[in-house]
């Protein structure tokens, strides 16, 4: 089970998808170009495929194991990861002022991919860890940036987020953590949180963890929460550590995959935590994290799909089995020839690329969404927002999808463990969860994305995907199928908006009824504009005269997209606009 | 993590869909009523839910292992397989003459869903044991039937079945094992055969397994396959037994899910085996074992996804989260008030309900294909021919997207092996795999069952759901989203099969590109069908003054199904008649 980084989809995407040049004409990112960004991804590949990538069977079979409240890694992750952190691969996408490279997020968006498709146990610390500095960076203190950034930034220490409780999952207004101020300024944090990826490991120096809880007297809900940062070991002014902080792992969860990612039940017992920002205003500093986390998690979601692509691809060249069905052949062939198993082999293919170009296009806004100079800021954040459930949502749903096709390709040596194509399936299934299951994407893409605006964002999202189907039209024949493609999903989206707008005010739980289709389809529409776009590009270049056979996989890839899952969006809309009646219908026996 | 059996779905399916009243007017049948059914089933549950269910979970965690080529099965396996045989559970559907009870098959197939639902590494045991019965009843000799016949029957002995061989899987052309006479009429099995299901155990007293070889000179390919009968122990004439045969269990395979089903690899050294029927027939003999147990395999898919769906009742009952998206109460409700987890739920009643349906139904067409005194027996035996591929392959695909969907309403805790859900994923992972892939079914379907009677079969079966789709017309407003739907699919069913038959002569690497979405169409197709007829059942039955409040959710659960889950018949017709060619594209990436 070898893993390549997939270099040519990536840069290719970086370059045509992620508003580079504007990106790059960002004061902090001037003078980058795309030989850097190759020179690193490069580099980075060499040693996710070198050094990671072969944890991933191992860490699985052994998993992470708890022994009297210390968290024992499977053989191998403190030598890989502690290269991670000497090779300064951490600080990718940090700024400099930190110690960080200073790259803009599309390049840490590519590393993300890479390192998850590796071994996605391995990449959850370090994406935690970057949502820690997230949020340090927008709501910490001066003190508490000085202190935590580098250190976090650099990887000698990660970070986790606390949010879930027993009572407390999707609906954080129930979480009872306590945290009563003391005469220092600091907090007296209790209770109990549960589900914290890497809440206790001994591959960092130290473990930051951002607790969401409620100070005497906070208003009930989700309105009453704070946000402390709670550190495992006691930071002095000069960085250097001191005491054990009172947060004990109490056992960590037996799961179906990422088994070495240890998941801890954290109790806190009068830990010492210090808020950050204001009181009851945790919430909101907690989704500037869990924003980034949301689109990294998408980010898995690709990672794991592209590894389970890979290694179908390399069983079905290799398993021969059964004749040619056209009888041109009497002998058996490689299975990669039965049209079958192309069809399944494209499909992963498809969803793979499509989102991946998504998350490049998605991490292009984000970048630009940070640019406090430019004019476009608001646009571009909007559009992020925008396209962050949909990147997460897709992505992790399409893994599920993708990477059970994995298995199907390997019959039944994929239900073997040995293979390594079913522990695939079951890393990917934790994707739609954490971080907000796909049902929260859909409350948050209908909810806030589309309502707040009036759909306006949603509106300008279809303009720019009708642009690209006109694009396509005139573009000849060979793109016939993926302007109408887009075409037809176009008006599927547009015609759900328009029924989710009229319906969600005078009937909530109808509309919300179609929050998953809808989030699906315009998941879907995303993927495929974003891969229609992608083929523009590619078939400029052939005309320029690059001969590379990437270019007409590419049109390929994006036509196989139309004709078999943007035609899905057309379901969907008929689940959200016929569908809900069905589901809210009182004679249903549930 | 508890089951009970669907006793009311079942039984009203067994009434209005199976064909009961000709099925029971065979002679063999003649007497047995529905409250005969009742009794038994009821009976069968309670064993099931009370000795079978309650070992599944340690079986997954405990897991079958060899020791010595000992095969150990987990705790209280022993036991609880003792008591099904002592109590006659295994004999059910078995002729009367060999010890059976002799239900009709119908009866038969209910009671393997509760057995599966239960446990189905439980269940591979009775359900591989049923398929070698079904082979030696049709070919074996009648010195053959008298020897290992009864100790089948009543469960004391089981049974297996040898096709893959490392080289060998989907292609079983490919077999090397072979077998040379010896002078007393027996032969000598050599070679090794890999995944058989309950190859090697002590739950029972000897293992009879059935054995693919080829004989000296015999023709090469799939042509030169004899059945052999191959014994654990030697069976002397009065049926003791004697000294061990030379089969040998070299491992058991560690997968992904069905833990306790030891997954053998087999060596045989000169093995002595007994040919069944003639040389060079052993496929066709072989297929009558595969048919019973592809049916079997779809079963298994229903059976796992009624205590998915149980289970995530029962959590989305409990679990209180969030505040409902209508705002009509201040407090968070159990999350079954949600409209998504309405909709999971629904979505994942719907697909059971749907292939329990289409499972009854077949049944009563493999009874009555049995039924040699029958005028309609060779129209019965084409329609389950026609459908036996529709409910392997449409039960244990949908039972993937069931299963996960069941982790999905657990949150976080569906990822968590404890809670059961996630086991319930790893087990029917396994279903669209053996007995043949989809993609197999989908090469029966179109090959064998499409293509030898140039679609009259098809069209039959188009005939009835469109009379089912008028009778529903005419049933009402109440039934508009039903008939509609199955108009829609039927019409999107038979494009696919005008544009297959004329492709398939033509260019059947495009007809082939378009095997699996057809297969998923039809099976999507014949389960709406079935559950259509249902509603108009629950109807009669309400207008006779039954009360009963299934009769409505029955209708509901239809129009659900038809809202939701037939509409995507559309869209696997888009990818047959418009998507094959960018699956055969030159330019793929593949």
């Amino acid at each position: 089970m070898t893993y390549q980084a997939p270099l040519a989809d990536i840069l290719f995407n970086i370059e045509h998808l992620s508003s580079w040049e504007q990106v790059t004409s960002r004061e902090q990112y001037i003078g980058i170009d795309q030989s850097d960004v190759r020179a690193v991804l490069e580099e980075f590949g060499r040693f996710c495929s070198e050094t990671v990538a072969p944890l991933s069977r191992t860490g699985d079979e052994l998993g992470a194991h708890i022994v009297g409240g210390t968290v024992r890694m499977p053989d191998g992750f403190d030598k890989a990861h502690a290269q991670f952190v000497k090779m300064g691969w951490h600080s990718l996408q940090h700024p400099p002022e930190y110690g960080g490279m200073g790259l803009p997020r599309v390049v840490g968006a590519a590393a993300t991919e890479i390192l998850n498709g590796s071994d996605m146990s391995f990449g959850l610390c370090p994406l935690l860890t970057d949502g820690a500095i997230d949020a340090l960076l927008i709501s910490g203190s001066e003190d508490q940036r000085a202190r935590y950034l580098e250190p976090l930034i650099v990887g000698r220490w990660s970070g986790t987020m606390n949010l879930t409780e027993p009572q407390a999952g999707s609906d954080l207004g129930r979480v009872l953590t306590k945290a009563e101020p003391n005469d220092d300024g600091s907090y007296s944090v209790s209770g109990t949180k549960i589900f914290i990826t890497y809440g206790e490991h001994e591959l960092s120096e130290n473990i930051v963890h951002l607790v969401l809880a409620r100070t005497p007297g906070a208003p009930d809900g989700s309105k009453g929460l704070s946000l402390f940062l709670v550190p495992k070991f006691m930071v002095e002014a000069d960085g250097s550590l001191a005491e054990r902080n009172r947060v004990e792992c109490v056992s960590i969860e037996h799961k179906l995959g990422v088994r070495a990612s240890p998941t801890a039940i954290l109790q806190y017992t009068k830990a010492t935590g210090f808020l950050i920002g204001e009181e009851n205003r945790g919430l909101e500093y907690m989704f500037v994290m869990t924003n980034a986390a949301r689109f990294a998690v998408g980010v898995q979601g690709i990672g794991v799909s592209e590894r389970a692509l890979q290694q179908a691809l390399t069983f079905a060249q290799e398993r021969v089995q059964s004749r040619p069905v056209d009888g041109l052949s009497k002998t058996a062939t490689a299975i990669i020839e039965h049209p079958d198993v192309r069809r399944m082999l494209m499909r992963m293919r498809a969803l793979t690329e499509g989102g991946r170009a998504l998350a490049v296009a998605t991490a292009g806004w984000l970048d630009l969404a940070h640019d406090s100079e430019s004019a476009d800021q608001g646009a571009a954040g909007l559009m992020a927002e925008f396209l962050v459930p949909q990147v997460k949502a897709f992505c992790s749903e399409r893994s599920l999808e993708v990477t059970s096709l994995g298995v199907q390709v390997h019959g039944g040596m994929g239900y073997v463990e040995e293979t390594g194509a079913a522990q695939l399936c079951r890393d990917a299934r934790i994707l739609p969860i954490y971080e907000g299951t796909t049902a929260i994407q859909a409350n948050d893409l209908l909810g806030r994305k589309v309502m707040r605006d009036a759909g306006n964002t949603a509106q300008r999202f279809l303009s720019m995907v009708r642009e690209t189907s006109a694009e396509l039209r005139e573009g000849g024949t060979e793109f016939a199928d993926i302007a109408t493609g887009l075409a037809t999903a176009a008006d599927a989206f547009e015609a759900s908006l328009v029924w989710l707008l009229e319906t969600v005010r005078e009937n909530p739980n109808a509309a919300y009824a179609g929050s998953v289709p809808f989030l699906m389809l315009a998941g879907n529409l995303a993927a495929g504009w974003q891969l229609g776009r992608a083929a523009l590009a590619a078939q400029a270049k052939l005309q320029e005269g690059d001969t590379s056979p990437f270019l007409k996989q590419k049109m390929a890839t994006a036509r196989f997209y139309a004709n078999h899952i943007l035609i899905e969006c057309e379901t969907e809309r008929l689940r959200i606009t016929s569908g809900a009646m069905s589901i809210l219908d009182p004679d249903l026996p549930i």
